[in-house]
């Protein structure tokens, strides 16, 4: 460790002194011996950019303050540039303009890599610096590496996981208490679980970023934001989550990445979904996250932990921050980026799953059989129905097979303009069987 | 993708075809182009090295087939060694030998990990190779990786984790339905979960080589395999999975390192221990292992999946592969060991944790006084007691508080000695609360 000590040291660059970023240095400080350990030489925090100036940040020495981030990352003595501003611009103009000034990027930037990510990739190999992102997807949990790295012998065919805290919270606690939507909302923003403004998280904006880097690692080709198909949770109802238990099941949002089954496209999707309490999905509490991975070799994996948060967070960029430091130090980089499959995106209409429909129908003879007969026109086969009336009103819960989401879509189409059918309660997707 | 078709292939030797050696060379032929891809350039098999000869192995030419692996990886052509025959020797000498030529080795061999690690890792680092094990703990579950790049910036104070698939499927069934241990070791038998001669994994010695592995990446210290305390499951009875479930537990064999509160010395051992079924650990069934990552900044991470068999240890050791051929080509190698902390580790004494303990007692007045007389003099701290009594004979089951196993130990001797107790019926600890 005294050989590591007595080597000149890194220079980092942190943008952004937020939860993340004053952890991030921080960490860098207590952890300052461990780090030169592990990597072969210390590092050393040479200018943190901040948005507003004049205000100390504790355990920042103020000299290495400023308002100035292009400046900063045009320094040219700087080894690493950590970008936690987030969002697309400025962000993306920084990291290109360290890549060419020779530094490495360590970046938790989800909306820019979703947007972006293959162009910055790119941009960082013809440089010959590395751009790392553990932290970009479910904060503290190992999910890039592993799937880049551990994965890169296998074929993985099917991502499936909870990667927003916010709304597997609310979707807890509506499991658990009972309590509709705005009511667990609530108790999330009172416990600062959601944002006064929910919009990215409850919308399902937040895990689709997520979804979309996932499922390019994934399957080695470029998936944008705009591919993945996106539902939120703000129509969930407590009569929802009743039904979903009496199936055995609780609702969860899920981010869905998977190969078509003739392996020429994959889909990506979010929206909420039934899942079967023995799936291990299921059991992930409060604002826990957690992915499942198919692979042909490999099988069903399970990586869980806390999806968010400023020390989690920060241990996923210090991890990247020791992988790019050593190839600075020792030569060598990081997988890159690989969209050499080029497989296509294909439409949510060819997501093969099972759905779960509530119709609120006339109480009377005869629903049942107009109902089944518009399924069957579009080879939809039913799995179940169950049948509850009262008072000439009646509702009439169908689940069905596998079929594809564009033949469920004309099912429902057909049953909205059918006279006994007063309205169309929910429609669900179920997953994870 | 051609780009990389047309570059030189790379050489790998295979040193075992058994049912993961057999897989690698399969999963090699069928992932050709992906892994060329992933790679930079194609990987060829250039020789297999088995106990037998004459005998063909379905997808490998049989003028690669040799019997003398020494001669195999002396070639100088040879990039990888992939080393699957295990144990301690020959594998040792033919690892060195290959580090020796300039190959760099990709190895499953916890046996031989366990044994002499930190010897390998600084062989590996002095000829500027990669030894990579991905494989050798806990099958296809990336755990190795993260440990070793994704916490590389954080500390990590304790896994705790289900490493040994068939003892957790004899324990699986003892507690699904009632059966005693040798039924549900005849059953694991059967199904081919447990080999003809059971030894290795019922005693622990499989799951004590992989904590000792563990322990050595996650303290960066070196933990021998004679360095973890080690219990196996033979002793486990119905009776005791019984009181298990009463408390609201279920019994698993876990192998536990932690890092000592004063963080100056760490512990490993491998012993049956209940836990709460609230634990996500619990729910892990049938022979699937998981592992629990407790880090300062990440929190509490889990990483699941299956722990053995041919195709996901396959999966781990392509991987890998994939890894230590990127580096050949492209320079850079990977994170290689350090022990730079020089942590000692603890006797078994040290470690802290909670007891159940089951006595068979005289039923007569003043049994429970003499006994929590004796837990008290050594500073046991009790939290419950269950006594029940039939016909003269009773049975007195104490839980305690947390306390070292070395004051527990004392307890027992004593405990024994009184004229009271008939016997100590089991003792066990309490884990994951």
């Amino acid at each position: 460790m005294s050989g590591a000590a007595s080597r000149q040291p890194l220079k980092v660059a942190l943008l952004g002194c937020g939860s993340v970023g004053s952890e991030v240095a921080r960490l860098m400080t207590t952890h300052a011996d461990d780090l030169a350990a592990r990597i072969g030489a210390p590092v050393e925090l040479a200018g943190v950019a901040v948005r507003r100036a004049g205000r100390s940040r504790p355990g920042i020495p103020d000299e290495l303050l400023t308002t100035d981030a292009k400046a900063l990352v045009k320094r040219g003595d700087i080894d690493v540039v950590i970008e936690l501003i987030g969002g697309i611009e400025p962000a993306r103009t920084l990291i290109t303009t360290a890549f060419e000034h020779g530094a490495s990027v360590v970046t938790g930037n989800k909306a820019l890599l979703a947007e972006d990510g293959p162009a910055l990739y790119e941009a960082a190999d013809r440089h010959g610096v590395d751009l790392y992102y553990e932290a970009a997807v479910a904060g503290a949990i190992p999910l890039v590496r592993p799937l880049r790295e551990s994965l890169a012998g296998d074929k993985v065919n099917r991502v499936l996981g909870i990667l927003n805290g916010t709304t597997n919270f609310i979707l807890d606690k509506m499991d658990s208490s009972g309590a509709g939507y705005s009511e667990a909302l609530d108790e999330a923003t009172a416990l600062g679980y959601a944002e006064a403004d929910p919009t990215a998280d409850v919308e399902g904006y937040d895990a689709a970023a997520k979804a979309a880097i996932l499922a390019g690692i994934a399957f080695h080709t470029r998936v944008r934001l705009d591919d993945v198909h996106r539902e939120g949770i703000t129509e969930i109802t407590a009569a929802d989550m009743a039904s979903a238990q009496r199936m055995g099941c609780t609702v969860k949002l899920l981010a869905i990445c998977e190969r078509a089954a003739d392996g020429r496209s994959v889909t990506a999707r979010v929206h909420p979904a039934m899942i079967p309490l023995t799936h291990p999905l299921a059991s992930v509490r409060e604002a826990y996250n957690a992915v499942f991975v198919e692979a042909s070799a490999a099988g069903q994996l399970m990586f869980y932990g806390p999806g968010a948060g400023g020390s989690p967070t920060a241990s996923a960029v210090l991890g990247d921050l020791v992988a790019v430091c050593r190839h600075k130090l020792k030569g060598g980089n990081g997988p890159g980026e690989s969209a050499y499959t080029q497989l296509p995106v294909g439409p949510m209409g060819d997501v093969v799953t099972r759905y779960h429909i509530s119709l609120d129908v006339a109480d009377r003879a005869g629903v049942l059989a107009h109902v089944a007969a518009i399924f069957a026109e579009h080879d939809v086969s039913i799995d179940t129905v169950r049948q509850q009336g009262k008072d000439g009103e009646a509702s009439l819960v169908v689940v069905t097979h596998r079929a594809p989401d564009s033949a469920l879509r004309a099912v429902v189409d057909e049953l909205r303009k059918l006279d006994s059918v007063r309205g169309v309660a929910s429609i669900m997707r179920v997953e994870g069987e």
